[in-house]
């Protein structure tokens, strides 16, 4: 799988997330502005190469390379939810069926400013981290432990036998400011269209919503999850329920 | 411009929208399960006609046009600064250059869902109402004046001459929820990679700025919208700053 840009190997580098090869131009280095990056990259031991432009833009589908072209290998390294063991004031998220990969990937990127320690996402019929998630969390993606699980009720479950306190967002629900959101905590938001699967409500400890003006219905889901995780951090941020 | 479903024409029916011509398939029609909208839109006045369903789709350009395509004509309706005269407690929101129409569709959506009064956009270098920002607004884009100005900087001064608070998202800021969003304010979000132009920026009585976790430097602009929309939401709902 092929990523590319200058933001999104610093990132790479910040979180020393291990991938294949990175390839960089050989014009650009030759103008010396990749200098710098190519030294960092060489000091950590990450595999690298210099290649023409032309062919680091069949690479990135996009001449908007930025002459950095990185293979991060057949998949992303997903984790399992053994990663939060031990972990105290858990602040997690699920995604049940999100679709479109830059509403994943704008999540992705408010969670990690959030302070939300993992994000969970089904391992069917949903978006995987694709190209686009990455490019669209900007980077973001490689600070936060993406797990995949197999049944999401079964994982909800589990986290409630670990004292998390797992919350739906549903037009049903109680309003978003209205949440004591310290402790450990679990947010579920929904698939574009359906919100979130009834099966999977039914696990949730309790629902909340987003109070609207207008007759509006929802919001888009990236939106929704900005203003609720950002409440949620606040209150996290300075220990009370505001 | 043709946009197409059923839910946006709800909307236009909702608001009245005055549009050229709404296109409904034959097909379906026969089946009847346009039958209560077609009549909606006779009663109203509208102009309409049936079509074959393979018309619609080179209308539409998908075949996800739920056998309803409107024209609405050359160009959206947009509205000028007179249209604020004389409300109280103004809520207004300004885009400063948007580019992407999936971000201006979502503001436009979450703004209706926050109460916004009006949203001032950019004659030039903006991206403008096309079919992909009314559809990402989700029809939502027909309940609020969408004003077109020449120059965001007279329009700013304008704005506190009629005792409006400007304050423009930036990173430099105030944390948002510092701030009393009560009375007449109006938010100035910026364009996706350069925020606020420095000159717009300069016109802005205060800046605000949502703090973040992991050094992350921005959020998706229309997350940040949100975030920000609806903690002012919050006060003005509640009389209090909170």
């Amino acid at each position: 799988m092929y990523i590319y840009g200058k933001n999104i190997l610093k990132e790479i580098i910040e979180t020393r997330y291990p991938v294949k090869h990175i390839f960089f131009s050989s014009s650009k280095t030759e103008r010396g502005s990749l200098k710098e990056i190519v030294e960092d990259v060489a000091n950590l031991g990450y595999s690298y190469s210099f290649s023409p432009n032309e062919v680091l833009e069949k690479m990135a589908l996009t001449s908007k390379h930025q002459g950095i072209v990185i293979d991060i290998g057949n998949d992303f390294k997903y984790e399992n939810l053994d990663i939060i063991e031990g972990k105290e004031k858990l602040f997690l998220v699920i995604l049940d069926q999100i679709q479109d990969p830059h509403n994943f990937g704008a999540i992705v990127r408010t969670s990690v400013a959030a302070g939300v320690d993992a994000i969970i996402i089904p391992k069917d019929n949903a978006v995987e981290v694709t190209p686009v998630v990455i490019k669209v969390s900007s980077g973001q993606i490689f600070k936060i432990p993406i797990i995949k699980v197999t049944n999401l009720s079964n994982t909800i479950e589990t986290l409630k036998k670990k004292n998390v306190w797992v919350y739906g967002a549903d037009v049903e629900g109680k309003p978003y400011y209205e949440i004591d959101w310290q402790g450990n905590i679990c947010l579920v938001f929904g698939n574009e269209g359906n919100g979130i699967r009834k099966n999977v409500k039914n696990h949730c400890d309790e629902l909340v919503s987003i109070p609207m003006f207008n007759n509006v219905e929802s919001l888009n889901v990236s939106v929704s999850a900005g203003i609720i995780l950002f409440e949620a951090k606040k209150q996290r941020t300075f220990n009370k329920q505001l």
